[in-house]
């Protein structure tokens, strides 16, 4: 394994973790946790009971519940891990059982609709540090979890105004033990941007996925046996967590629309150029394309192996 | 290596194989076509001189020239690896040399327009059956193929009315011996696939990263950043070779359309869904694409790994 974590720290960083929601996220950051005693205590909370139950084959947490506000009592940290439809509920019944001067956190995509569900609900005294790790795969569950699935990868917090810079610092650190650069913004600006680098690239992936499973001349199966021309690339991030996902869209709706409607023009030059024949329009924008890529990977984003490294016998 | 092609073969398929142009997969080809011994001697045509020189550095043939019609001369098989746009005029300058009896082949990602460019050029008794190998990496150039490019990848054969049989067999036994599942349809048939498994997906993927390279409220440091939110799996065949790609779409422009009218009907439909919050919808079409995904996996084209079984480590 290339992806290192370092050594476990001597003393952790937090006595008591709950982490709400044990999907790929949050069964990642159980790993990762325990791998580098981040915490004295891991309680899970699940409100599938089959995931509680997994959870503690697993091994994951010390403690692994359905019972969310009981879960969170005496919590320092308590990371939300649940699609970004559920924040509401989730603030809501663990609200009154938090413990004065606890953090909350989350993970999740979206951070606008994120801060608005959950801050009504919190107490005085408890502070809200959104965080949105720029990290993921396209499986689900606690099984598809790992540790080092932050390894290299952004965590953004948008702390809301008036949140304490010590409150920040402790996720921050958080996040880079787990092998994390972080950046902070504001939750607009991060829905802005994860609207064109990560909602809108699925959105258009699952459209085309389900276009292309829907047309009268060309076959399914047809699709699925030529697929390596460049389509199942698409397939990936179109098998993501439907559940994840569409809750993503209704609460990023304005950002993702917004960027949607760019891409809508940019496409119908592109038809334009092809309907008359304009090749120097496509070899300008083709050349162009070529450099953002290799930004990417210069950053350490992505790896230069060809067809991402991926083997070519279906392994 | 998992992927593993055959041992050499005792007798080559062919005395002598002229390949006109080593880029990604002329040079693919080459190399396969030697470790396997299909041919007595390898013949090596480009236009540019410093492939040439490279081909001869390289050691992908035993013979290697500029000159097109010099070198197709006596060639028991040319297979054409130029740009599709290039086409007429590599036919125009080889066919006053081709040898009675040859059979002349391509790769080109477009059937019906390589036909209509080529066939008229072709002197009596020499047998053209358009191949084209869905395969290919992001990079390009002779020092970018690998001999087992072809292995476990479809190759879909377009042989126009009245082609003998023998010289459709002789292609599929070719591409068979490199590894290739070898399918043959009309050339129309083959364009309307490769519009939506391959060309359109293509499109799509240079218009979405040309888009983030060109917002003015998120910069493109942002997008190089936080692409792995998805964006980054669509920089990777938009870093394909341009040429090569202006010319698909020049030339398999009605289907490109037709399949790219087909997209918009259903990206409508799924923004205005966003913008008026009909979950279900969207969740319905989260779940369907999944399948596809499984498909692709379930006859092998394509690794079960999660995220491509990249390294996150950006080596």
């Amino acid at each position: 394994m290339p992806e290192r974590l370092g050594p476990p720290r001597e003393k952790p960083l937090f006595s008591r973790v709950a982490l709400v929601g044990l999907g790929l996220i949050g069964s990642s950051i159980a790993r990762a946790v325990r791998h580098l005693n981040l915490a004295g205590t891991i309680v899970a909370i699940d409100q599938d009971e089959g995931v509680v139950a997994r959870v503690k084959e697993l091994g994951l947490a010390e403690e692994a519940t359905t019972d969310a506000a009981a879960g969170v009592a005496d919590a320092d940290l308590v990371v939300i891990c649940v699609p970004v439809g559920a924040y509401g509920a989730v603030a809501a019944a663990i609200s009154k059982s938090l413990k004065p001067g606890a953090i909350i956190s989350d993970v999740g995509s979206v951070k606008a609709s994120v801060i608005a569900q959950v801050q009504p609900h919190l107490p005085q005294g408890v502070f809200f540090v959104p965080a949105h790790p720029v990290a993921g795969t396209e499986h689900s569950g606690p099984d598809a979890g790992f540790s080092t699935l932050f390894f290299n990868r952004w965590c953004i917090l948008t702390p809301p105004e008036g949140t304490p810079d010590e409150a920040v610092e402790r996720v921050r650190e958080f996040w880079s033990a787990m092998g994390s650069n972080v950046e902070v913004m504001t939750a607009q600006h991060h829905d802005l941007v994860l609207a064109i680098t990560s909602h809108v690239p699925h959105l258009i992936a699952y459209n085309i996925v389900g276009t292309a499973a829907d047309l009268e001349t060309v076959t399914q199966s047809e699709v699925i046996k030529f697929s390596a021309g460049g389509f199942r690339d698409f397939t990936r991030i179109a098998a993501s967590d439907p559940t994840m996902w569409r809750d993503v869209f209704l609460h990023n709706r304005e950002a993702v629309l917004e960027m949607l409607g760019r891409l809508n023009e940019d496409i119908a030059l592109l038809a334009r150029a092809i309907r008359w024949g304009e090749g120097d329009k496509l070899f300008e924008l083709f050349t162009r394309t070529r450099a953002i890529r290799r930004g990417i990977i210069s950053v350490g984003q992505e790896t230069p192996e060809p067809d991402f490294g991926r083997r070519r016998d279906g392994q």
